[in-house]
């Protein structure tokens, strides 16, 4: 246990109730929690006592009346991050944002908008929107195929942290005596003109307290993969067992050095489910008693979700997961790709498969210290840099924040202060250089 | 003083220093006053305490290195408002955004989010952007003219308002026992398909708890005043005089009865700025020490900006106001408008012109009696509902809220307590009924 022990991270989930779709109904449940912002300050300030890294809001742009309970009512996530930015001081705030159906100007400026309001807090989680349905919200004739998606994404990355260099750190010396407001040496006009975007700049807010906001990628399909390779400081997967996650995590290490960067200039995140017991029989029995609120339906309706929102109750739910060919290929590829493989390494019919995935179990169930070492495993053999916690029940989070962080923080591998006060400094990443420090420009 | 005294109401404007553009240099400014949150934090704080209806935001975007310093580096609207949602009780939170370069369905969300989030108190103030280098930041090969600006904005809230009519208020029945989470009955998918947009709905957030956020309206040209009386609750405008003032607010209502709605629904506030003193003799020192701050050239600049950034300084400033042709009608035209005919009737030379524009006149200038007088007059006399306040100095709002409000309230004319929780209670506007409300849908 020494002072150099690398330290594991961890990131907390808002997403409605906790747990499976239908974790709503629970007894314990706060029903509204999507929309509830006593319940989301409460648990946000919980994670920002036991030192948790950050806040982790997902997000969607289209919905039908089948979709899961929370995804109907809930928070927009820059908005609800904002709003946490003054009533927290030190955790840090990540919001999902689609690069498919936004404009980089007006991304670039919330989001720096957002990290000076937090004192250099934000995350951005980059995302392409898998859902082919948000076209229809965004007056688009079709949804862009997954790998344009992607080149989409790089270029929009670029624009981003173009205007997010638009001024040097110490540009505005406001100088009341001479009149100076800023410097324009330390002014950099973008002028960007590419494929899919033109945007002039500068952008109209300064340099971020850290640099720049922290890029999240979530996606572990070959194109976001090499995309956060090129882009990202941090990833949001999930894997299944400490071995896939390892490799993982290998693989991306690797492609960073590819590109000329350095392998720990990267944060891999495994997305994590949570459910804690006194005994290991406790622990299985909160998990049954909430995945007994999934009804067939209900759960055919969620794996609808991952295929376009394919309709699979015209489907006899005892026989074979059946064929559906190349459905869902360019919404959620890699997860649709692995359900299907799943189906048939296993020889699950449609209602295994269904309430697996509906009613998934979550990656760590036991006593506190089961789940500890479970954490500490994955992390001390290279699986993960971190892991981004989401309670499977309602109430898996408290027990994760009251009784597991304080194992991890006795065995040396979690902190007991925050280290920094910007994300960044906590998640012990590099604050960027600016690319346009030091190159004169024409000021127009 | 009855207890059915029509009352005025008033909004704070937050930008920057406060006073003309070169305020960030006086004495008592808080020269980073445009990105600081505390200094913001200190006005809400204060218009809060005074029961202000609400906290108004501008916004711009594009700027280049001759725009208002303020406007270099400043908080984005959404984000900053949504920022003080929680640290704030019962002020009204207005937000300016544009219709020309943003997605309804985004804008719609975020500010539903946002209403939810403060519990009701959200306004947005339509503006179609004036700046015509506003394309360069948005991928777009040229600006939309005037007039399509306002058929872009009249669609644009026709599906706002359809969003967000998708849920009615009482929609979510999140029944644990039986597992109905919604009335499918009381779900209204949009389905537009309009000349600009086509948006399919429902949007993912639930009814705003004041039925919908408040519209407000600014630009006082003839396609702006048709835009307001269609859609807008609020208006924002800036009238010289309290005969123009009165003029401009009964031709609105006149409109809204033309097209169906009654006069008094909508509130017609005017924008001023006001400079306190001991005595008349002190308030127009405060005015003159601010205004000396500026020099010619930034007048010159600052002039320019509504006239497509042009560039004025190669003109003799001692001669009479250049022809100048019809630089200005696709941005702010009623602004150029007026600029020129004021020049032309009195016979002003370009410095005249310009440090008139760069340094007004308080609307209302004198001892904490005469400007309460002054706005009791106006508003006794129909010039306006209310009144959005700028200080005309940095410390001039923090008199105005000490000294003339106590005179407002002695008077009977002004709140001593907020009258309800949401900003249309406070203002006195109805709750919208749902569009769709009773009409059962088809769903998918």
């Amino acid at each position: 246990m020494s002072q150099t022990q690398r330290q594991l991270r961890l990131g907390a989930i808002i997403q409605g109730a906790s747990g499976n779709m239908s974790a709503w109904r629970h007894p314990d449940a706060v029903a509204d929690a999507s929309i509830n912002i006593d319940y989301v300050l409460d648990l946000a300030r919980k994670a920002e006592q036991a030192k948790i890294d950050f806040l982790f809001v997902a997000d969607g742009l289209y919905i039908t009346p089948q979709s899961i309970p929370h995804f109907l009512n809930r928070f927009e996530p820059i908005t609800l991050l904002s709003a946490l930015s003054l009533v927290t001081k030190q955790i840090g705030l990540v919001a999902t944002l689609s690069t498919s159906y936004s404009e980089p100007f007006t991304v670039a400026r919330q989001f720096a908008s957002l990290d000076h309001l937090s004192g250099g807090r934000v995350g951005w989680n980059v995302v392409t929107s898998p859902l082919e349905g948000s076209a229809k919200n965004f007056s688009r004739a079709s949804h862009p195929a997954h790998d344009e998606r992607y080149r989409i994404a790089s270029e929009y990355l670029e624009v981003v942290k173009g205007l997010w260099d638009s001024w040097e750190a110490d540009a505005f010396v406001r100088d009341k005596a001479s009149g100076q407001f800023f410097n324009p040496d330390k002014l950099h006009t973008l002028n960007h003109n590419g494929k899919y975007f033109s945007v002039q700049g500068p952008l109209n807010v300064g340099r971020s307290p850290q640099g720049r906001p922290v890029v999240f990628q979530a996606g572990a399909s070959e194109a976001g993969k090499a995309f956060a390779a090129e882009a990202a400081d941090a990833i949001y997967t999930r894997q299944e067992t400490p071995e896939l996650a390892r490799e993982f995590r290998e693989d991306v290490r690797r492609r960073l050095v590819a590109r000329g960067r350095n392998a720990d200039d990267i944060r891999v995140f495994q997305g994590i489910s949570v459910i804690i017991g006194d005994t290991e029989a406790d622990a299985e029995r909160r998990y049954q008693q909430t995945a007994e609120l999934v009804t067939l339906d209900q759960a055919l309706a969620y794996l609808g979700r991952y295929f376009e929102h394919h309709d699979f109750s015209q489907y006899d739910a005892d026989a074979p997961f059946p064929d559906i060919g190349d459905l869902g290929e360019n919404s959620f590829r890699s997860t649709t790709d692995a359900i299907k493989r799943n189906a048939r390494a296993r020889g699950l019919t449609l209602r295994q498969t269904a309430l697996e995935e509906a009613t998934p179990r979550p990656t760590f169930l036991g006593t506190a210290q089961q789940v500890a070492d479970g954490l500490a495993e994955w992390f001390l053999s290279g699986a993960a840099d971190g892991f981004v916690v989401r309670g499977g029940t309602p109430t898996a989070f408290d027990d994760f924040v009251t009784q597991v962080i304080p194992l991890l923080q006795a065995r040396g591998i979690y902190r007991q202060a925050y280290e920094g006060s910007t994300l960044r400094e906590n998640l012990g990443l590099a604050e960027p250089e600016n690319q346009f420090a030091g190159r004169r420009q024409q000021v127009a």
